[in-house]
């Protein structure tokens, strides 16, 4: 049974800094939830010594050795020649990886490059990993004391990639599973929820932690296989001190959530959106099937477009301004009129660097929500954080608004 | 001169993915940008032993060792211990960093708890660091061939420590910082570059890189700064080998190049967005001053939305589909009118997962584009990379597409 594990990721492009790695976070974290301990993650440049020594050194304490990246078609991917150069193997051209390539490419329909067939190389004795979302093969092959998978770089590859030949590799091995709950919130601070839950008597055996994605807060509950009844009684509390700031548990989103409260009345929803410009559209539509209850909206970037397409009075904008609760009122009743649906959501709001004023600084944002027989406005002040993260901030609570809404009159 | 350097980061929140280590993609930038060589990235768990060896191993073939974390108030903070380990040197309180704590207090105005204590013990023989930023004071000494700096992990005390003490130090060693120019394109795969660039001549000095962020991909030159003119001298060669494939330079961005190319001639754009969803507009506005080209437009998200807000004739939707030529063509006009703008632009496609048919397969988006005399419209097969990839993709591909249009005719 695989107990430990260590996690590599190749690149000059992780060394120089150029990009973050996520993969070693996604895996970790994977890894964690199956109960295996990682001993460390490391990087290395595109240098096939240095390469391949890490390989070396990092499969000689663990069971297990995932590699992300450098199976590309170019020059600087060199991570299945340090794979040979660690195992002291030659690397041959493969025909079913090669076939592989192939059918990828007719399934994309491009011609395939001369040097894609570098892609079809791999270290004598690996077993082949088919890749079904990209061109580069993956493989695995004993490595020192390790297991070793060697996946391609690219986040979506390696997630499809460690979902077909990872995770059912660990589960027959007999991984033990470790418990976690999630509890997920919107808007409420860590601090806040520290204090909350300062005084939480844990049952032995439960711990708990907190990840942050703001405006997103989570509060995990973890333990051994064996604690899962002391977890599902501090689980219990949890959802009574959390009450309706709970969002969402485990995979659940915003979104999600937001659906299925508008699908159990047999609503829909439009949005009208000026400074997010698409942003809460996007993330409402990231649920697959959410069709079934979101028809649409305005993206009302411009005055032209508020008051053309979607029909705000001009009057209105003249008197209050594009930001402001009036303008928001206006775009969301003016949005669920046009769209024809039960509730229109709407954002207008000052996401910088420019266009601040003492009055309405850079932050500032109004959100409007018409239902079928009321419409509410407000603002909220998200401060200086940088023009993404305030559209960012400001898509997520216009959903979490409405689904506070729709929360505390269920049908 | 310090020439090369490895990053470490200590704690279980990185090694089970819990916390996205940023710090070490931060350093590694720094450090490319001064022309220090990073030879690798690692982290450990909250593991004194593992820790140590990490420290030890880390710092036998680099000058410059930087480790962040592990430097707090609590038992799960042991990279001093695991210094004085690798070093074989006991901890011994310091005046002056007990008295810097108490001063960080004071400054805060909380009261000292006895366990930020600890924060004063350091290894023996090492040069207390200042934190202007938090309670932990870092450190510096030599390991192994490395001068090693010990700096804490939030993020905003690391840099301000790292101004203050690392570059600095940098700076006196006679750094030589790289020169670094990047060449961006949109929807030219890697494998396709690299054969284009197969045969380039690089002048001596001058180094190359790729950058893979689909659909966008980068070709990094770069040098030691005594390489200005033959960096120069590839960066002409490489455009040339582009051609209008190059989208931008350096820090530009497709959205702020669309935005220059129209503005150029005085025109705006609106956008009608079916699969995207909002996705292409919110790129598009991620670039502040958009609003002085980019109108808004209409999330058409459900077929009453088409024909209702966006008035596509249901006639042509029931004969060819939302998902077809017809469609894109009729929505890119019809939103270019209903906002007033100079340029429509729509999207509309099968993000999956379900949704698909064998003629019409999910990752199959089809575009239009309508500009003041003309109207076109294409079809592109992104194939199964997942429903965010695919959207993703269709985004940038429509503003892809019409920078494309706008380079060909320039004014």
């Amino acid at each position: 049974m695989a107990k430990t594990a260590r996690i590599v990721a190749q690149g000059d492009e992780i060394t120089t800094g150029a990009t973050l790695d996520t993969n070693s976070a996604w895996l970790a974290e994977r890894l964690f939830d199956r109960g295996i301990r990682v001993l460390g993650t490391a990087s290395a440049p595109d240098d096939l010594d240095l390469l391949a020594r890490l390989l070396l050194d990092s499969s000689r304490d663990c069971d297990l050795l995932i590699s992300t990246g450098g199976l590309g078609p170019t020059t600087d991917d060199v991570t299945t020649e340090a794979v040979g150069k660690a195992l002291g193997v030659p690397l041959e051209e493969r025909a079913e990886a090669l076939e592989q390539i192939r059918a990828r490419f007719r399934v994309i329909g491009r011609p395939m490059t001369p040097s894609n067939r570098k892609q079809a190389l791999l270290p004598r004795g690996t077993a082949l990993l088919e890749n079904p979302a990209g061109t580069a093969p993956g493989f695995a092959v004993d490595l020192g004391r390790a297991r070793a998978f060697f996946f391609p770089g690219p986040p979506h590859e390696l997630h499809v990639m460690a979902d077909r030949h990872l995770f059912p590799w660990l589960q027959e091995q007999g991984s033990a599973p470790l418990l976690r709950r999630r509890f997920h919130v919107c808007g409420v601070g860590e601090s806040v929820l520290q204090d909350r839950l300062a005084d939480l008597a844990l049952p032995a055996g439960v711990r708990l932690g907190y990840k942050t994605w703001l405006p997103f807060n989570s509060i995990l509950l973890y333990g051994e296989t064996d604690a899962a009844e002391p977890l599902a009684r501090a689980a219990i509390e949890v959802r009574a001190r959390l009450g309706e700031d709970l969002l969402g548990e485990d995979d659940e989103t915003l979104p999600q959530v937001v659906g299925r409260l508008l699908l159990a009345r047999g609503w829909t929803m439009a949005l009208a959106e000026s400074c997010t410009a698409g942003g809460a559209a996007a993330l409402a539509t990231e649920v697959p099937g959410s069709s079934a209850w979101f028809k649409g909206g305005v993206v009302a970037y411009s005055n032209d477009v508020k008051t053309g397409l979607l029909g705000v009075p001009a009057t209105l904008l003249a008197e209050h301004g594009a930001v402001s609760e009036e303008c928001a009122g206006a775009m969301a009743e003016a949005v669920r009129r046009a769209a024809a649906a039960d509730v229109g959501v709407s954002i207008t709001g000052i996401a910088g660097p420019d266009g601040g004023s003492p009055q309405k600084p850079v932050g500032l944002v109004c959100f409007g929500l018409a239902l079928p027989h009321a419409t509410s406005t407000r603002t909220v002040r998200f401060g200086i954080r940088g023009r993404d993260r305030v559209r960012s901030m400001a898509a997520a609570t216009a959903l979490e608004w409405l689904r506070r809404k729709l929360v505390a009159r269920s049908p």
